[in-house]
């Protein structure tokens, strides 16, 4: 619906970014939750992301994301979640979103 | 600076979805632009995107791409574009956004 079409400029405002993950672990007593470790070059970011149904924490490590940079920062199961990583799913399978080539962390996606 | 951070609702206005590329080609007189139509299941998309410097034609078709699916259209070089690729930019190299594994096209991004 046009109605609910979007500016370049409001879509702007979502500051989006590669990082690598530096390292990746189970949150205890959590059915979903993966705390993660994210470099963006020039800082790190712990990520807390409910993923552990479809990632193995070590097929996550050394891997590039998209994390949402400049979200307000977020407790999940009472860890800080600095960021979000984007995933797609199709109702069965997820995946979380990377680059196709290699660029380096840190990089801006527009 | 905490005073960019954005709330998830800021986020959620956007909306990102899987697309694969049925076509591309070279829009002519540009040096920059591909013309692309992109399928999401349930409808396709003719999307204009300014990377030709970094991808050739025949190397996007079958790529599952990232788009912002619910931008207002815009006109570039006289083609309708109905939608945006994200890419990722380290301001040498350019990549495209991608999943880590294979999910349906028109799946959601969140």
């Amino acid at each position: 619906m046009e109605e609910d079409r979007i500016s370049i400029d409001e879509f702007r405002k979502i500051k989006l970014r590669v990082g690598k993950v530096v390292s990746a672990e189970e949150v205890p007593n959590s059915s979903k939750l993966l705390k993660l470790i994210i470099s963006f070059k020039d800082e790190q970011r712990q990520v807390v992301a409910g993923i552990k149904n479809h990632y193995k924490p070590e097929e996550l490590v050394g891997k590039k994301l998209i994390v949402v940079f400049n979200l307000k920062p977020a407790k999940l199961m009472g860890l800080t979640s600095d960021g979000m990583i984007l995933a797609a799913s199709d109702g069965e399978k997820l995946s979380v979103l990377t680059v196709d080539k290699d660029v380096d962390e840190g990089s801006y996606v527009s």
